[in-house]
């Protein structure tokens, strides 16, 4: 008994480690999106340049996770809920790295559009966009700290106003494009932009849904909601 | 030793059921995303649509791999090596789900743009980038096959010319757009479908650094080669 109990909490222990990585990658990927689409709104090159730099760190906590997963399996030897568990913490590094991505795209387009004749009231939309998207990965990981299914649940939900924002300003792009050709390089890069952190609001939702599969051990049923209107209706 | 011979041919013969399960996925991504360019061309309404449901098929065999390969790893208890054998198999199929809800995105916009008047060319070159990733994609698994990290390598290369296929189009649909307003929203999905296959080959170029990892033990260094002009230059 003595021995099982030392193995289960030598478990417990090595989860609590790689789940602190998982959540101190959320947290740089929650700041590297806000920090990028706040460098938008200012023009603060200097701010724009730190992101793209410091997307490394986010890039390497990832390594660590799956290397540090991958020494928790063989050592653990976890089976069940505790391997699905590790597998489960691998994802969700994989879904931040990419959105690190993201805001590391976004930070590089920042810059681009300083040269650029601004388009009035985007960089708002997208600093709001932004924070939207940011709440559903900061509520995506505290869903998955607390096995939290409804969170999870209502994070997935909540995907869909970030996907009606997206198709908002998708129509409103194309408004400017159409009125004036010298607008068009800056709403494509805009376009990106909003499309790109529409993605991070994705991911945020793959994250909810492995919660979901995590609690209740079957992935929600169906297609996610989806309401990405440009390629359905327009 | 008898013993310990059985165990390794039972992990043996489970791994390549779940690697012939990732050719299939592979094989169905690389036939969606071919198809998918081809309803664009030929505006075929049937074929879009085969793709778009098709693609619950390609979901249902990521949900199949990750079950597969998490029996695995509690059944045969993999370390070193065989692990990250085992991992990678999961990182690979994440990657192809993501590429078939790529194919499955181009052949919604492909109806879409059925209705709107066409751009001359698009169609073809959109085409010819498709079937370059296409041969990115299907070299990248017959490198994970045959853990061929020289192919890996030339996979991570060849990436750089869909980045600059990329790059032209990009300006191409660009120069429409300018010379003619009622282009724009044609251009708007070109655009974004050609981006969509460019992050096709982006995950083939993950899965060969993946090769190259598990091959060599060290994952390719500094940064991928990238050569998106359209938010550097531009």
């Amino acid at each position: 008994m003595i021995t099982e109990q030392h193995i289960l909490s030598a478990f417990d222990r090595d989860l609590e480690s790689v789940q602190a990585m998982i959540m101190k990658m959320g947290g740089l990927v929650e700041a590297a999106l806000s920090d990028a689409a706040a460098a938008l709104e200012t023009q603060d090159e200097a701010l724009a340049e730190q992101v793209r730099k410091g997307d490394a760190a986010i890039d390497a906590l990832e390594e660590s996770v799956n290397a540090e997963c991958a020494r928790l399996i063989a050592l653990r030897g976890p089976i069940a809920g505790d391997l699905r568990t590790v597998l489960t913490v691998m994802k969700i590094a994989t879904a931040l790295e990419r959105s690190g991505d993201y805001a590391k795209n976004l930070a590089k387009r920042a810059l681009v559009l300083g040269q650029l004749a601004p388009i009035p009231g985007a960089a708002g939309a997208i600093r709001r966009l932004a924070r939207q998207v940011g709440l559903l990965l900061k509520d995506a990981l505290d869903a998955f700290i607390a096995r939290d299914a409804g969170l999870a649940e209502d994070v997935r939900q909540r995907d869909l106003e970030v996907d009606q924002m997206y198709n908002a300003l998708f129509r409103e792009f194309l408004t400017f494009m159409m009125e004036d050709p010298r607008n068009i390089t800056a709403c494509m890069h805009l376009h990106f932009i909003a499309k790109n952190i529409e993605r991070v609001g994705d991911h945020a939702t793959t994250i909810a849904e492995q919660v979901i599969y995590l609690t209740t051990g079957t992935l929600p049923g169906g297609d996610r909601p989806k309401a990405d209107l440009t390629v359905e209706g327009q």
